[in-house]
């Protein structure tokens, strides 16, 4: 089963990824748990590349996450999922449409026509959204890197939200809303139940 | 004017690009010479993750050359264009099409699908495409880097030379054939008759 997480930076998803892989394996499962963009060498070097405060235009950043994923792909997600195991990925195509294709206005046409036809009918099984509203991120960004905040201004953040919601209502089917102000436990609970995966006794 | 050289590696494209620009220079005219994958300091980081010898799929590959071009369109082409200056690039999107679309196959369309939409209807006004036979061009290589040998070997180097022929074939007003086993002054005076620059006396 393919499981991605979604949300804004500061809604838990590196958090929950962790929990979800955590309970996957107690309960005897095979779990490949990877990120994007990362999760391969060239991934990591691409999300190096997007950190690196290099002028990195619209389009160029939206190529360079059809790359990095087009890898992860290849090399990670279709092997593990042929070999019958869970992967557990945190952000996968629907952050390039919420970010590229929604807050940054490429449109969700142009973004889906990026991506790598190796990708065609590779969608995630379940997309948990962890939604929360964007001060809560703020501050729990500021905690731990306050040089972030910069980024979570300008109305950039809540288009993102606002993206992440309009695919949610897009896609009922797949893509799961969750309440991100939640304690971390009772969150993961949540996630567990919304996937079908009873509670360990 | 956006002209643009072309050619299997060993094909002489980074002299001829130097002449030229030499030449454009001592003769009044402006000129922004750049080179892809590079040219700005987001396709210098591109061409240093293809070259690093970490996995690269062909699509990764294909959708990280897109990236490193939507970024120097932006930055550095579109900018000159519009100053009225030359521009002058080794290698641009027929090196795209000629090694991912024709000789790692993935086809013309879909390689120009991956292209951002920001790049439509840029296309270089001429294009000057290098030909010899590869193993001239091994030769050649293997006086300054033997390494890259290795790389020309399997009968990829002809795929791609065949795919530069078939697209000077479809754009016979754009790409012009140019004998480049000829030596690099006479070559240069060539390139410099196709675009209709004059000697200098």
């Amino acid at each position: 089963m393919f499981v991605t997480f979604e949300g804004i930076d500061g809604s838990g998803k590196s958090t929950q990824a962790r929990l979800l892989v955590e309970h996957l394996r107690a309960t005897g499962s095979e779990v490949v748990s990877t990120r994007e963009p990362g999760g391969t060498p060239l991934g990591e070097g691409i999300r190096q590349l997007l950190l690196a405060g290099d002028r990195v235009g619209n389009w160029a950043e939206a190529a360079l996450f059809a790359a990095a994923r087009a890898q992860l792909v290849e090399d990670i997600v279709r092997p593990a999922l042929a070999r019958g195991e869970w992967v557990v990925c945190d952000r996968f195509i629907d952050s390039s449409l919420a970010y590229q294709g929604l807050a940054r206005g490429l449109g969700l046409e142009a973004v889906l026509r990026l991506s790598p036809p190796s990708l065609d009918g590779l969608w995630p099984a379940r997309t948990l959204l962890l939604e929360l509203p964007s001060r809560v991120a703020a501050a729990r960004l500021a905690e731990t890197s306050p040089d972030r905040i910069e980024r979570v201004g300008g109305g950039f953040i809540e288009s993102v939200a606002a993206g992440y919601a309009q695919l949610a209502e897009r896609h009922p089917e797949r893509i799961v809303r969750l309440d991100a102000t939640l304690p971390a436990d009772e969150l993961a609970a949540a996630v567990r139940g919304k996937l079908g995966l009873g509670e360990r006794t």
